[in-house]
């Protein structure tokens, strides 16, 4: 994993309410177990959605911050001025491999989604277009593979603290357990 | 990336036609991408949905099965009869980045996606229950994260032939062109 000094969010451009929610959740729970420490939902505002990532995070541990963002071209902005790298994962981007040896894991870091439509603009002021595969897949399954090779992908159970519940991993079947008050 | 004698499966399990559509349609074009040749769709019959699934691999080249599967234990049963090896993706199982360095590259391997519910026969007939990190994320995210560690991850363009949209990977911007006919 990259050390945890280092801040990642995830950005989730054009959030539409009635047809992304599953999209857009899995989004933000694979951001929280791949190591990202912020989730931004841009597009329509979706309270259901944020807080129900939100309990996943309280529920299993650790420290997760979602929210919606209502300029997600303002928040990149600032963001890159103030020192961030943005990364846009895009099938239309370099190849995946090539780039992510160059990317610094000392600097705050953006990792930018569609949306079935993303403005030019994003493609500009992200300082990396970056494609997991070109060809048509799943935003989910870029975040994931990215995230996998850039920082080792998802973290095991002991880097969350404080949840509720916890899984024991096991060959056969489901250990799930609440998790013991310390008193 | 895996050579490609190797025979790679993604079976989903219990599609539900009415909530899991574009789940199931990321979990199929992931399984392409990544460099699966086959994709099963257990659960409800969705013509739509393979129909949809089919369309992009005709478009974008590359050989890939899809199609229901209506009896997933079965289809399990006799894959692994055969000297198959099955590994059931589920937050229950054991880490994965232990587990991959030990599957053979050589044998036939079928990766099982849940469902919301899975039924404890596949925990048993699967000869392994990996868990891609033991936090509740996305199927997506564990077949993409999966793939990435176990055979190299999304294949590049070069890898798809005779479909009739390629995608020419660039730093801004988007280059999608029609193939050219050879005469």
């Amino acid at each position: 994993m990259t050390e945890k000094s280092q801040s990642i969010t995830v950005l989730r451009l054009g959030h539409r309410t009635g047809r992304d929610p599953r999209i857009s959740t899995h989004l933000g729970l694979t951001a929280r177990a791949f190591g990202a420490d912020t989730f931004l939902l841009a597009g329509d505002y979706d309270s259901s959605l944020l807080s129900g990532i939100g309990d996943v995070a309280e529920r299993f541990g650790g420290e997760f911050e979602v929210r919606h963002e209502e300029s997600p071209l303002g928040f990149l902005r600032r963001f890159v001025g103030a020192g961030g790298v943005a990364v846009h994962l895009t099938m239309y981007g370099l190849p995946y491999h090539d780039v992510i040896p160059s990317l610094p894991h000392d600097k705050p870091l953006a990792i930018v989604l569609g949306g079935a439509k993303v403005p030019r603009e994003f493609f500009e002021i992200c300082q990396h277009n970056v494609a997991v595969g070109n060809q048509p897949h799943s935003e989910v399954a870029a975040l994931a593979a990215f995230l996998e090779c850039y920082s080792g992908g998802a973290a095991g159970a002991t880097e969350f603290e404080g949840g509720k519940l916890e899984v024991h991993p096991t060959e056969r079947g489901k250990d799930l357990r609440e998790s013991v008050d310390e008193e």
